[in-house]
């Protein structure tokens, strides 16, 4: 296989459940919001569920939607994020 | 906050475990030797496990060996692939 | 602490998603199936959502109605079944 | 099938991931500190790597183990703990 030719996959469907460490509050609440926000920002079609939320779209637009989720979530000051993303993929 | 400003963090941690879907194969090791061979050449660091691999780097180096990883079991024939993925960072 | 006074969490909120491996069939829409049948039969709280199932009720009714659908979905001849589980439990 | 029959599976292989929520401290050893000596207490086959702990043994003495670290945490006054969990198992 030529390694080189391979791109990212076109299309995906990812659930992620985002945890900010060390707050000292039992609420995620307010980091949740701040997600949400940048999710409607990216653009990115996304769902919020009891236990995740679902995204929709390129797996590069996907990824990099949940890697700003990271970012912004420690611009308010948390230390550790941990995210556990379920990701699939079909083939064209 | 400023969304435009935000960058995906600079350094990650991360596990997944790949799942190929639909291949009439209970054992996994042809794809799993796959993906090996894939995340050697994309030359992120990554150590397997017993359970899944763990990889280090940026976020958008990791993300991007993963979703390479899913385009290459595709490639083999494999119609459905999905990934767990645990992913941490922390603040700079 | 003392250990032998510890019992497993009253309450908890679960999210599953559950692979059967080696089937040859990319959809696994049966196997699904399957578990919302065995999982009615439990009677335990469940909820089928687009990327994983959630479940509420005490540790104990939660994991062992998990374990059953493993074991259903082996008794349709699935070698291997694999789950991914996210669980939050608080404190009284 | 008869749901009646069913057990849960009498082997399985775990790898789950703990995390306290509202701790106020980055750092999650202590509370990682408490689940090893809790799992020591069971007798669970267990190993400590890099993003979690692999468990080995029947579906319920794993699925135990992990519910009494979740409990073992609250004791500690963690208010809300989440756990990953990745569980695989194979027909008989």
């Amino acid at each position: 296989m030529d390694y080189n030719l391979l791109s990212t996959p076109p299309k995906c469907l990812a659930d992620f459940n985002l945890v900010p460490i060390g707050t000292g509050e039992a609420s995620i609440a307010e980091e949740l919001a701040e997600v949400e926000r940048l999710l409607k920002h990216t653009g990115v079609k996304h769902t919020m569920q009891t236990t995740g939320t679902v995204l929709e779209g390129t797996w590069d637009e996907v990824v990099n939607a949940i890697g700003k989720a990271h970012a912004a979530v420690h611009q308010r000051g948390v230390a550790k994020v941990q995210s556990e993303i379920r990701i699939g993929t079909k083939n064209r």
